[in-house]
């Protein structure tokens, strides 16, 4: 079983430590492919980076499928595009932000999210509220730290999560805590540890969420939301987009 | 006073369309722009053409204030790309989906909405909750009209849009009746008075709302959720996009 | 057109102050009527004075339309008596308290309201809830000031105001303060510039709204909740009120 | 023991139905006091009627408590008034609604109601989702029975409202009735009977709440959304409410 | 008429006193039958022992009814197995968390749970959300004293549950406080004197909810949710369950 | 790696079809136990058979983790017992109707629900409710076939359940069927190829989400709402079960 992981910001530095979380977390027999778009925003920090990572984050997502993936992550903690990757793969699309939800939702009554800058916190309480798991969310918490300081050892990134962590255990009664960017991927496990609680991170989740999915013969529906695309004129730098052979 | 409407499809038969409504609906001393991205898809049709429509719409708002535009308007049903439009622009800027629910929220208790294809019933029941706005929504409901045929009368494409307004008014309680395609501005009045009902088209409806933010100096708030850009460098077909030029 | 605004409350002075405020935000070519009832409390300041407060604001509302206004606005941050004026009214009505929150939902993520005495939360709170905007508020806050202190520069409220909204900011996250009181009107655009974010007042906001749907041709639609009375027996005080000639 | 139940509108005839309904299902020892207001409308339909009873409701809550009083009942379905009366009332005060809907959620998980007119549908199901038990309402329905023609044999309204029970039962998956008019009290045990399932009737539901509190010695609070009215002055036909002996 | 309370917990110190609890609440003529199972925890705290304490209590129900009882009440706050007590029940079943729940809605706009372990909360929570009344409810709290720790003066209980409602009355907004366990009975009088605000205890709330229910021949609706149970084959310590015998 | 099926009821025959469709879903490497319990109802239909299946349930997870399980399922759909569980269990548990919930988000926007009995449907939506993911559920449908018939091919089980996946596709909107039991967990592949949809099976769907757990390290958080039983007496048939031995 092949699953593409696509980080959908343009840091190929944080592609390659992405990839090796994912494959330290995958089953025996999966292959790991990992790629990142060729344009786009260096890091996704909140609604404007977004809307330019998408549509080469969709390109990624068809290159990875036509080498064989059998299902495709999104690994951006806003899951970035999440609905347009869905219309267009033919496997399942997993984001992991929301991989991250639905596990802490079956090893906590209640979590909270710490995630890097503010201005994140409302594309992650709208997506929360999305998928129906803002019920389960204490609080979204951001530590102030930029997603690419997240590689920097020297800019103390890990003890402002730390401490945000902290609060959310004692003033919002959260039970486990969803780490709210995927460059956060390495530290999971020693947060967990320093605080004594269930610590998700999404990228790990979401390989299993797509082992699962494969696993068990289950694909995207196409009978709604996510009906494919319909073939039509597009222009510009899109104007492959829409042909029958991008969409197949 | 200058506003901006930007058709975030590539179809310039359209755009040409909404500027004639926008103008028609704007107060005396307002002049409206109307552009349309170089890129992306000649119609928006659910989540997958709306990943590519948002760049170059966003591109068009930025030229849209350089041109002296105080306010724009995203002149798609879905709202596409407004959050992250929202975030670059200085000036407000208006969905005309939302436009639409908003009004309609000032006339009626409960309203439905008639968009095109039953595959955007997903993307605008996602907005309605996003805005709090579907508590006043009994249904979204398509007529199975695509977008490009409502400028075709031979299409039927308004009997089957006045059909589904009648089940709305019979079926759902709708007290009014929101157009769910910025392409049926034109249809607004007449079905209106058809089915004895408010219509509520969002193209001019959107004018109006910008018109007042701008009177009244009201801008987006730049302190959460839209706050600006941060530089950054962005790769390949986005490379200008990240640089302090481009975010002013 | 004309537009008349109601002052629910007896208080000749305030109405005044709302007409200037009004008169100043309308559009070139627009009237404003101002008025109040000749019944009712000076103030109004909770549950118990909306409730007769209500009656002679209507009757002034039908003034209004008898005289010519095209729309009526009530000029009541509870937005007392709103659905029982829309019912009776020929053209649209608009309560300061939902054109605030409306305007306030178009510039931020997240609002907060603060409003005069801590009674009026709960009344603000389901008006938010009714209309769904409730998702948008962060928190509905008093600060604990008269409403006719307004009216007294001796009293310190616009000092008590300034501090709950940098309350607002800092604790609730908010990214735009509407405020809670139409006659805090006059102190919209000092306090915005004071706190470096929107601040909207309903008494504006509204006129700007019911320009919009008289020009858009928008009223209520009388199709279910806002159905005309039935014209039945009346007594006492309130005989004229159901006969046909009141109902017209 | 004496509770007094307020019929808000004008009728006479209905008042005493409704005391005569209310003196049955009280307890031994327990005097029911019955009135309506002098002013206002014969029957209430919708909210404009509302507006226009609730003042007289008020007046008629302080005479019963001067009279003795130690529990209040509003008696029309829409709860009309209620919170303010709530704000002036020293003891308990209940709608009928609200009786019968807190009833219903202890017998059955999930309710239908069946009112009178369809314009009464908005009022009730906004009453249902101030209360929180909107939740447990599977559907508000209208048999289009007006409201003084419920005690009008030859007007059939029985036969109709027993349809409409029939339909809730079969489409809604209701599981009790609640029967949305004051004037149906007398009709709740035969139809209970005939449909085999709970059927709620607000009027006698409020006795037996009313009992409940004063028993147990509780009382409004007096904290927050229901604080006492605040002594002011109150101008024409309302001069009197304002003054400290009208709020004791 | 004859009401049996059933203690879920197997504490016979704890049945006496909610027994007595019950009577002084208990209208003249109503008989307090008053019984615990036989297997099961010593006290109630959190799911794990909610699981074990519902089958014998749902035993108790059937002796209670077989020895008269026209409504049973189920006394613990967690209203543990009330859903599986109401099918098997002829007559009304309450828990006494739902009446206090629904009786604090009749006397305040907003209330505050504030139970004993925080291991509580949670259970709660999820029942106000079932029942809607979360909508009504600030916050659940919890003082951190043990069930059974409130029977010992020495275990400065009593101090902590006031310093717990002191802050739920400054902090949450709460306008009432609702005692988060049946062994906090004795408690509320004074309590409420302390505060001054009501203080709503379930015990006794139930009693006169049950008193209500029996009064107007409401019984549990076995339409849906409720439907009595199928006889099957149950088997080992549970084998008589499923025969008609038990089922009648 | 050991994963313990608890099958709730006491069907044998259902355990070994359960056991069975859990082992040809589980990974290479993966144990399969299997358990019902000694006591309780042969099938679960309804809150009162629930209630007599969650001691046995949580003994035989307990045994299931002594004899080296990591993860436990609970596999009736209602997810009997799950809360109780999760407080004992060192390891993760999951419901197979959360499992479903869960996956069904994941290649869906919206899905329906069909289960055996209306009865059902009632604990299904709460749980719906509890997990949030009511927001994804369109609605949730009985077929009306009993639980052991599902085990008889006479019945016509399978023609029933597939005549209202096809009214849930039709009617709902549904993109995707969660089958409502966990008998149903054969018919799943079959149902998915005749009705060109998603149709999921909570039995499989929990194993992989077991795996995916124990693979991650995650385990129940303890800090909260699950948090370790406390040793305490226990009387009756239940006195081993409060033991520190038993609670380990």
């Amino acid at each position: 079983m092949k699953i593409c992981i696509v980080n959908p910001n343009t840091s190929a530095s944080m592609t390659k430590r992405l990839a090796a979380a994912a494959r330290a977390a995958a089953a025996p027999g999966v292959e790991i492919l990992a790629a990142n778009p060729a344009s786009g925003p260096v890091s996704i920090e909140g609604y404007f980076d977004e809307a330019f990572a998408t549509p080469g984050m969709i390109e990624e997502v068809v290159k990875g499928e036509a080498a064989g993936a059998a299902a495709s992550i999104i690994a951006c903690f806003d899951d970035t595009g999440l609905e347009a990757a869905r219309c267009r793969a033919t496997g399942p699309v997993i984001g992991v932000g929301e991989a991250a939800f639905h596990l802490a939702s079956l090893v906590a009554h209640r979590f909270s999210v710490v995630t890097t800058l503010s201005r994140s916190i409302a594309p992650i309480e709208t997506n929360l509220m999305k998928y129906g798991l803002d019920r389960r969310c204490a609080r979204v918490r951001a530590c102030e730290v930029p997603v690419l300081a997240l590689e920097d050892e020297a800019s103390g990134a890990r003890g402002k999560l730390s401490d945000e962590i902290r609060r959310a255990k004692r003033e919002d009664g959260a039970e486990a805590i969803v780490l709210g960017c995927a460059g956060m991927t390495d530290l999971a496990s020693s947060l967990a540890g320093e605080h004594d609680m269930p610590v998700i991170d999404g990228v790990v989740a979401s390989v299993k969420l797509a082992e699962s999915l494969v696993a068990l013969g289950l694909r995207t529906s196409k009978l709604g939301a996510y009906a494919a695309p319909l073939a039509k004129p597009y222009a510009g730098v899109f104007a492959h987009i829409g042909s029958p052979a991008f969409l197949r």
